[in-house]
């Protein structure tokens, strides 16, 4: 039998978790719970349902994992623990700092439902947390390097937005190259914020705004771009609509180590995504792990926990035997 | 208390182990046991013993994980079975296609003894078949690469020392860079073993030997060089010793794959070493699995298992807690 699916909202996540299904002949999505009314949203699988979130507590027995696609800042935090009662669950929650609080209300509320809930899965949080941990086991001596883009940052998008005289914008995170490369050749550079990206920022005025004074607020903006070299493009809504429509995204994470008796070598570990689409990337790797939460239930574990907890082989659908011959 | 390691043979993979082992404050290297005369063999961590190979079920009650540093071809097969009988152990075995046979042998030996045997863990073996594993599971629409190098080939290099008027050689294997520029633009290419690979030979002559002949012998040589594109250099002994006394290697695992309802979006997952010691490193990755082989173990966990079956969590020395909180 196939794993029964439910995503809990229906945005751009929602979506790529869709999609993502469709990938895995083991899995299949059999409702998608909205706050909207349901009749009003549309969705890509004929076969599942459009159901109002108020009566997902109908859909228990039916549903083997539910996949949370809220946001971070307010729908997650709330919703990971109330739904971890009644279902084995995967989120992206990934609001760094919060997390210890995140995972002790999931951990409490699944083990009182005898449920798994599978916190912070996705790039970074998830594949990028990953690759630091196995680096830092692997080279204790070392250095670590996150560097993130080129891609689309919501948040400064969204920041930008709300500068008067701005009527629509896309904030581009790149990393400097030349960082880059000095963390490649070995050199454990130390790198402030300004030396590490740099943002690009693609504006859509309203009529009449002043170009100028837009652009010094962003670029003095604190937090957003007050540190780092900013570049502000004045253009069309017609041409940020048809050359920056998409959410591609991405990143590197590197950690730079040293071995033997007298520390006399270098290694360099890196890792890179590069996504045309960073909802649905991240929605393939919740996918994946929904495979492991369940499989985890199966055994009769309970409780929260996170990628470093799973062991790899927990995310494929081949056997045991398969990923020995196949992969190893 | 500290891990307790031994390490059954002592070439360059066993002083790499000894080294790693000198940067985890966890673990402590206890024996070294060896074939050779003990008396013969010098090793750098003062509070060891070194022992013959014929006293290692003397020491069955401290050690924790026994750490086996002989070769795949001849070693291994019977020492990884034999010592999983009495011991916690970890290989190195890299012959892939003998993978599902070892362990078997394993497996057995391990249940009879009531241990814990992790084989097959170093790079490749090891951090690339995990890296090819993780992005499969991640994207099940899609096409794996793996190219190797710039490195040394010990096998290559065997195989030219061989040939009759050679003194020594050493081989470098070296990907191909355009093939991985375009893997890397998501052209999926399908490409031959020549256009993966390239290999460079640096090669000593035995005095009075036939340069042209030895060249045309190695660029000749079939399964090692005859379907690649092969470069042959001569130098002397002493140049050999100067510039390629190193055991560098290193390689790209590559997974382009497509998302969406129509797979419209395209994906690259890229993971990477550089490595200045090859040895060393192996060595670095089998000691952090030597940790989850002691902690397994602990848990009452036996049988065979490889980096597939071990969460990622037990390899480092931190708690989950201090996970969650620094690197997730």
């Amino acid at each position: 039998m196939n794993i029964r699916i439910g995503i809990l909202g229906y945005g751009n996540l929602g979506r790529g978790v869709e999609c993502a299904i469709k990938q895995n002949k083991d899995m299949e999505l059999v409702a998608v719970f909205t706050r909207r009314n349901p009749s009003d949203v549309s969705i890509l699988t004929k076969s599942a349902a459009v159901c109002s979130i108020d009566e997902v507590e109908k859909w228990k027995d039916k549903i083997d994992v539910m996949i949370l696609c809220g946001g971070s800042a307010t729908d997650l935090p709330k919703q990971t623990p109330e739904y971890a009662k009644m279902f084995n669950v995967v989120d992206s929650f990934d609001t760094h700092a919060k997390i210890p609080e995140h995972f002790a209300n999931v951990d409490e509320a699944a083990r009182d439902g005898g449920k798994v809930g599978l916190i912070s899965v996705g790039w970074d949080p998830g594949m990028f947390s990953l690759n630091r941990m196995y680096a830092n086991a692997i080279l204790p001596e070392g250095k670590d390097y996150t560097f993130w883009g080129k891609g689309v940052s919501q948040g400064h998008s969204d920041a930008i937005r709300r500068i008067a005289g701005v009527k629509n914008a896309k904030q581009y995170t790149i990393p400097v190259e030349e960082a880059l490369e000095s963390v490649r050749k070995g050199e454990n550079p130390e790198l402030t914020t300004r030396q590490k990206h740099i943002r690009e920022c693609f504006v859509v005025l309203e009529d009449g705004a002043d170009a100028a004074k837009v652009e010094e607020e962003i670029k003095t903006m604190p937090n957003y771009f007050a540190d780092y070299d900013t570049i502000v493009h004045f253009i069309s809504e017609e041409e940020l609509m048809k050359n920056h429509s998409g959410i591609p995204h991405g990143g590197f994470v590197l950690r730079s180590g040293k071995t033997g008796w007298e520390s006399e070598n270098n290694h360099l570990i890196e890792y890179s995504l590069k996504l045309d689409s960073n909802p649905e990337f991240t929605a393939c790797v919740i996918v994946a792990y929904a495979r492991a939460a369940y499989r985890l239930y199966k055994e009769g574990q309970v409780g929260c926990k996170t990628v470093f907890d799973i062991a790899p082989a927990y995310l494929s659908a081949k056997s045991g035997e398969e990923l020995r011959k196949e992969m190893l």
